[in-house]
C-alpha cells in the first residue's frame, strides 16, 4: 500500500555515495586480490553460474523465512534440499556445483549426512561386495542414509559408547540393542525425519572363544542397517526414531534421537573391509591399521580450517560495509558542526573489525595449507607411509580448535561492533551465528582435541633431547632442537626486538617452542599428571596452531608472486595487524618466555593502532575482494550497494507479516487480535 | 504412546545420584548463603509466592514454546502480558509482585516500555498538570505508550535526530515532521502493534526572536503524542508505523519504526517540566540543570548492573549441575576400567566456569553497591547538592559496560563448556542468550560510554595534580594524590606482592590508577586527540571497574557479620578466584604498570588452578544459593533433581512437534508432508 514514505530517501551522505567514495580512494585492486584468493580453481565463475539460475527459483528466496516456525522452516529446508537435486539432474552439476549451490542457498540440507559422513564411510570402511551393492543406492538417492555414532550418554569417549550389537551364532545375526536411556543414538543429522538407512556405530559383542555363552566386547564397529520402512517411512519394528527438537542453529537438520529393541540385523550389515567376523565360526579379525578408521575425523576437519575463512569473510564484508555508512557524532576536538563520522574511523571501531579482516586472509592461507598436507598425507598413506600421519592429525586438531574459535568470536564481535542494527534481523548475522556456533563443539570438542597437539609435540620434544647431537629430521624437530642447546648454554635464549616481519614469525615459534618445552619438563621429566596440565597444554597448543598461522601467512606473502604495488603492501600490512594484534593479546605469555623484547611489547598498541590507520582506507576493498554475493550475505547492513536504510526499510515496513494483524491492547479483554475474538486460548493447543 | 523406551533409564551413577553426593560432599551452607544474598528484602518469599500461583497457569508453560513462529510467540507474549496484568488485578499484586512474575515467565514484555520509560518520562518530565492527566490513564493501562527516541540513523548521538517539532504559532500547534527515511523512529518498543501513544523525541524548531520565518532548534525535546486510534487500533492519519521485524533475541516485544507526515499536536503534547515554550509569544524555556534531564538513563545503567548477577547465576546454575552429570573418559593415568570423570573434575572445564560462578558474586556485591550509590546520589541532587553526581554517572557508564560484557560472555563460555547438549534447546540457555545479547549496545553502547568514565578519571587526575598539597577530598583523590606523589620521588610505585588479600585489591587499584594518569599525561600534558586516544580509555575504563569489582567484593567480605565457618572460607576462595583470574587475563597490563611482583604474575596459573581444586567440592551449593527455581531455568541440563537425560529424552520423543509429520524423503517427488501432497509451494505464500 503506497503512502508518505515512498518517497523518503535517507539523509546525506548515504550508502551508495560513502561505498562510491570508500572504493575510490583506495588503489587496492579487487579484481586483482580476488585472482589471488581464489586462483584456478572455477570457484568465481561457479559462484556466478549457480548464482544465477538459483535466484531464479523463487522457493531460494530468503526475504521472510527468519519468520517461520520450526516446522515450517523444516519443510521449507527440505523441499530446497530436495529441488537442488532436481536441479542437479537437469542442469548436470557435477558435485562442486551441488556444493556451491547449497552454500549460497545457506540451508544446512537435511541431506548433509546422506552426502557426506554415510557415504564416506561406506567408500571407506565397506568391503568391494558391500560397495558394489550400496553405492547405486546412494548416489541415485533411492535410499536416504545417516551417521549413528553419537549417543545420549557419549559423544567425544567414542569407546564408552553403550548401544550393543551382539553376535547371534544360531542366525547368523546382529542383535542391536539399547540397554540403557543414554544408550540412545542422539545428534544424528538427517536421521530425524529423513533418512531410511544408518551407519549405526555400536559395541561388537562376540562369543568369548571356549565359552559361547559368554560376550566379549570388541568396541565400537559400524553396521549399515535400514531402520525405516521404505514406503510407509515409518520406523521399523523395535526400532524408535525422532528429531531431537530445536536447537541453537541448524533449523533446517533433523538431528535425531534413535533406540533399538532387540533389533536383528543380518551379518551383511557390519562393514568389514578393516575388520569382519567369521559367520561360521563367529571369529574377529581386527584392523591391520587402526587410525585408517579415524580418517574421515581428520578429513572433517581439514575441511572445517579450510571453510572457516568464507565465514569470517561474510561477517567482517558485512561490519566493514556498514560501519563505513553508519555515521555518528562529529570529531569531538574539531568542527562540531562538521559532519558526523563514519564510525570506522574511531580506533574503538576498528580494534575489533580491522584484525578480524585481517584473520580471514591468515585463516585463508592456513586453510589452503592445510588442505595440502592433508593431499600430501593422503598420497603418503596410500603408498604404505605412516610417519606424516602424526602431525597431520595434531595441525588439524589444533587448527581446528583455534581456527573455529576465531571465526565463531569473530562473528559475535562484528555484531556487537555494529550497535542497535547489528542486533536486528538485517545483519545478516543471526542464521550463521547459530548455525556456527556448533563448530567449537562438533568433531572434536575445541578444549579437549588440543590435547592431541600436546602430546604430538611433547613427543617431539623428547625425541630431539634424546637425539640432541643429530641434525634435526624436520623443520619442528630442528627448532627444538636449537632450543635446547640455546637453553643449556645460556640459560634462555634472547629476546627477540621485531624489527622485521621474519622476526615476528620467529617470535611466533619461540614461544610454542618454549610452552613445548615446559609442558615436556612437567609430564615426562616431573612425571606430573596429565589431566593437572590440560590447562597448559592447551594453551601450548594454542601458541603452536597460532604460530602455523602466522608462520604460514608470512610464507604465503614471501612466496607470491601474483600481487605487487600497493595491494601487495597493504597484505603486509594486514599480516603485521593480525600478528601483533594477537601477541598483545598474548602479552604477557611472550613476555614469560622471553619470545620477545620488553620494548617491543610496550609498543605493541601503538604499532596496532598505526597499522589500522593504514588499512583503513582499503578496507571496503579488501573486504569487495572476497566476492561474498549479497544473496549468501541475505544483509541489510553489508549489501554491496550500501543501501543500508532503505533495505531495513523494506524487511520491516513491507515484509514483515506480524504487520499484517492488529492487535488488542486492552488487557482486560482476552482477544488477542482486534475484531477476531482470537485469544490465549487458541494459542494453548500449541503448548 | 507407549513403546520400549518408556522403561528404561540413564546408565548409573544418573544425574539424582550425583547430585546427591555433590550436596552431601561440601559443608557450605546453601540456606545460610542464601539468607546473605537475599536478605531482608522478600526476595526468596515472593519468589516462592509467585511461582506457585503461575505453575496453575497452563497460558505459562514454556514447553513447547520454542517451535512458535514469530507471529505465534508474539501472540503468545501479548496474551501472557495481558494475562498477567488481569492476575495483578485478581491476586492485588504490588509492583514488586508484578516484576517478579515477568521476570519468571521470562517473556520480554510488549507492555514493558508502558511500565518503564513510559511512565517514568511522565513521572519525571511533564509538569504537574500534565501528570495529573495523564497518569490515572497510563496506571489503568487505559492508553497504553511507548518511548521513541532512537531513529534509523542516530541512536548514541541524540543530538543528530532528525525527526522535526516545529511550532505553528497560528494555530498553538507543534508540527512533527519526519524529513528522511533514517528520521524514522526505530527499536522504540512496544510501540510497534501495541502502543496508542507515545514519548516522541523531537528537535524542537522555533521561530527566530525577530524573523518568524527563520527556525531555530533546541534541541531535542520529548513530547507526548497520541499515535493509534483508540477504537480500531490503526494508525493516525499522518502517521505510519510497524514492528521492524525478527531480531536476536526480543522475540515478544514489538520494536517500532515511525514516521509523520506534517502531524499536528497540541500545545499541552510537550512536557514542560524543565523546559517549555510560551504558547502566546513562542518564547523558549529552557532546563536549569540539564543533566537532570538523563537521571533516568543512569537509573536504567544501575539496574542492569544490579540484574547481570542473576543473568549469570542462571547460566553457571545450569553449567555446574549438567557437568557435574556428565561423565566423560576415564583419567589416563590412574584404572581405565574405573568410572568415568564427572567433565566438571578436567581443569579445562573448571577454568571456563568456576570464574564465571566467582563472577555471578562479584556482580552480586557491586549491583547491591551501585544501587546504594544511586540511591544515595538521588538524595543529595533532591538536597539540591550535585557534587556526587558525576561519579554516579562514570561508576554506572563503567558498570553498564564491564558487567554486561561478563554476563553476555558468561552465557557463551556456559554453553560450549557443556558440549554437545549445550547446542541444544534443553540447554535452556538460547532464549536468554538471545535475549541478553542486547545489553551490550542499549542504553549506552558498552564501548562508547567508557569515554564518561575516562573524561571523569582524566578530570579527577588533573584536579589532584593541582591541588598536590592539600588532602584528599575523597578515596579516588587520595589515592591519585598518593600515586603522584609516589612517582615524583621513585620515579616508579614498587609493584605488590599479592602476599594477602587486601595487597590483591592495592594492585588493582594501583593499575586503574597508573592509567588514569596515563591517560592525564596524553590528554592534558600532551594534548592529545581524543579520538586517537579511544583504545587506551577504554583499557582505563575497564581497570577502573574491575578494581570496583574487586575492591567491594573484597570489603562485603570483610565487614560480613552474616557467614562464618566453611562457607566463609568458601567465599573467600571465590573471592581470590575472580580476582586473580581476571588478573591473569591482563597480566602484562597490571606487569606494564608495575603493579604487580613478576613473581606473583608467574605463579597466577598455579594459584587460579589450586583455587579451583579448592572451590570444586563445593559448586553444586554455589549455585544452589542463588534459588534459581527450575521454571524459570526451564533447562533439561540444569534441574534440581539432575534428571538430564530423562528430561532431554521427554523434549525430543513427547513434545516435538516435527515428530507428529511424516516427510518424504524421495526427491524426485515434489511433495514434503507424506501422503498429502503437500509439496514446497504451500510454504512460498509465507516467503
Amino acid at each position: 500500500m503506497p503512502d508518505f514514505t515512498d518517497t523518503l530517501r535517507p539523509s546525506q551522505p548515504d550508502g551508495p555515495t560513502t561505498l562510491a567514495r570508500e572504493r575510490g580512494q583506495s588503489d587496492l585492486s579487487v579484481d586483482g586480490l580476488s585472482k589471488h584468493l581464489f586462483p584456478a580453481d572455477g570457484f568465481l565463475e561457479r559462484q556466478a553460474r549457480i548464482l544465477h539460475i538459483l535466484q531464479k527459483e523463487p522457493l531460494f528466496s530468503k526475504e521472510k523465512q527468519q519468520n517461520l516456525s520450526r516446522v515450517e522452516r523444516f519443510k521449507l529446508g527440505l523441499a530446497r534440499a530436495k529441488l537442488l537435486r532436481r536441479m542437479t539432474d537437469q542442469h548436470r552439476w557435477d558435485h562442486e556445483d551441488y556444493k556451491m549451490a547449497q552454500y549460497l542457498v545457506d540451508d544446512v540440507s537435511p541431506y548433509f549426512l546422506h552426502m557426506e559422513m554415510f557415504v564416506t564411510t561406506i567408500r571407506e570402511q565397506a568391503s568391494e561386495e558391500q560397495r558394489a551393492y550400496w553405492m547405486p543406492l546412494i548416489e541415485s538417492w533411492k535410499i536416504i542414509g545417516a551417521y549413528a555414532q553419537t549417543e545420549l550418554g557419549h559423544g567425544s569417549n567414542v569407546r564408552g559408547l553403550e548401544l550393543e550389537a551382539r553376535w547371534d551364532s544360531s542366525t547368523k545375526e546382529f542383535i542391536l540393542h539399547s540397554p540403557t536411556l543414554t544408550a540412545s543414538k542422539w545428534w544424528n543429522g538427517s536421521l530425524g525425519r529423513v533418512a531410511n538407512h544408518a551407519i549405526v556405530v555400536a559395541q561388537l559383542f562376540l562369543p568369548k572363544p571356549g565359552s559361547p555363552e559368554q560376550y566379549v566386547s570388541h568396541g565400537p564397529h559400524p553396521f549399515i542397517v535400514q531402520v525405516r520402512d521404505m514406503k510407509s517411512h515409518q520406523p521399523l519394528n523395535g526400532v524408535v526414531i525422532g528429531d531431537i527438537g530445536p536447537k541453537y542453529g541448524y533449523i533446517t537438520m533433523d538431528n535425531a534421537y534413535m533406540l533399538f529393541d532387540n533389533f536383528r540385523i543380518p551379518h551383511s550389515a557390519m562393514l568389514c573391509r578393516y575388520s569382519s567376523v567369521d559367520p561360521s565360526s563367529g571369529t574377529y579379525t581386527k584392523p591391520e591399521q587402526p587410525a585408517l578408521v579415524y580418517g574421515s575425523l581428520t578429513y572433517v576437519r581439514a575441511n572445517i580450517v579450510h571453510h572457516a575463512r568464507l565465514v569470517l569473510a561474510r561477517a567482517v564484508t558485512v561490519a566493514v560495509r556498514y560501519t563505513a555508512i553508519r555515521r555518528q557524532f562529529q570529531d569531538r576536538d574539531s568542527d562540531k558542526n562538521g559532519p558526523e563520522m563514519s564510525v570506522l574511523d574511531y580506533p574503538t571501531v576498528q580494534i575489533r573489525i580491522l584484525p578480524l579482516v585481517a584473520t580471514a586472509f591468515a585463516l585463508h592461507y592456513t586453510g589452503l595449507s592445510m588442505q595440502n598436507v592433508y593431499r600430501a598425507t593422503r598420497e603418503d598413506i596410500e603408498s604404505g607411509d605412516f610417519r606424516s600421519l602424526a602431525h597431520m592429525h595434531s595441525m588439524s586438531s589444533g587448527l581446528k580448535s583455534l581456527c573455529t574459535m576465531l571465526a565463531a568470536d569473530g562473528i559475535e564481535t562484528c555484531r556487537r561492533a555494529m550497535g542497535g542494527h547489528g542486533f536486528g534481523g538485517g545483519s545478516g548475522l543471526i542464521q550463521l551465528n547459530n548455525d556456527y556456533l556448533s563448530k567449537p563443539t562438533v568433531e572434536g570438542d575445541n578444549w579437549m582435541i588440543t590435547q592431541q597437539v600436546a602430546a604430538y609435540l611433547i613427543k617431539k620434544m623428547t625425541d630431539a633431547v634424546e637425539s640432541i647431537n643429530t641434525p634435526g629430521t624436520d623443520e619442528t624437530d630442528a627448532r627444538f632442537k636449537e632450543f635446547i642447546r640455546a637453553k643449556r648454554q645460556a640459560g634462555a635464549s634472547q629476546p627477540i626486538s621485531l624489527s622485521n616481519d621474519q622476526d615476528i614469525v620467529k617470535s611466533f615459534e619461540l614461544r610454542a617452542t618454549a610452552l613445548a618445552y615446559d609442558a615436556y619438563e612437567q609430564r615426562v621429566l616431573k612425571k606430573q599428571n596429565w589431566n593437572s596440565l590440560l590447562i597448559q597444554l592447551h594453551k601450548l597448543s594454542k601458541a603452536q596452531s597460532q604460530s602455523i598461522l602466522v608462520a604460514t601467512f608470512f610464507k604465503a606473502l614471501s612466496t607470491d608472486q601474483t600481487l605487487s604495488g600497493p595491494t601487495k603492501t597493504v597484505l603486509w600490512d594486514v599480516f603485521r595487524l593480525f600478528a601483533l594484534y594477537t601477541m598483545e593479546n598474548e602479552g604477557y605469555e611472550f613476555f614469560r618466555c622471553n619470545a620477545v623484547a620488553r620494548s617491543s611489547l610496550n609498543a605493541l598498541p601503538s604499532r596496532v593502532q598505526g597499522l589500522m590507520a593504514r588499512i583503513r582506507p582499503h578496507a571496503v576493498n579488501l573486504v569487495d575482494s572476497w566476492k561474498i554475493p549479497d544473496y549468501l550475505l541475505d544483509s541489510a547492513l553489508g549489501r554491496y550497494d550500501g543501501r543500508v536504510y532503505e533495505d531495513l526499510y523494506n524487511r520491516a515496513h513491507r515484509l514483515n507479516p506480524l504487520n499484517r494483524i492488529t492487535f488488542n491492547p486492552n488487557y482486560w479483554e482476552e482477544e488477542i487480535v482486534m475484531g477476531t475474538g482470537e485469544n490465549g486460548r487458541n494459542i494453548l493447543s500449541k503448548l
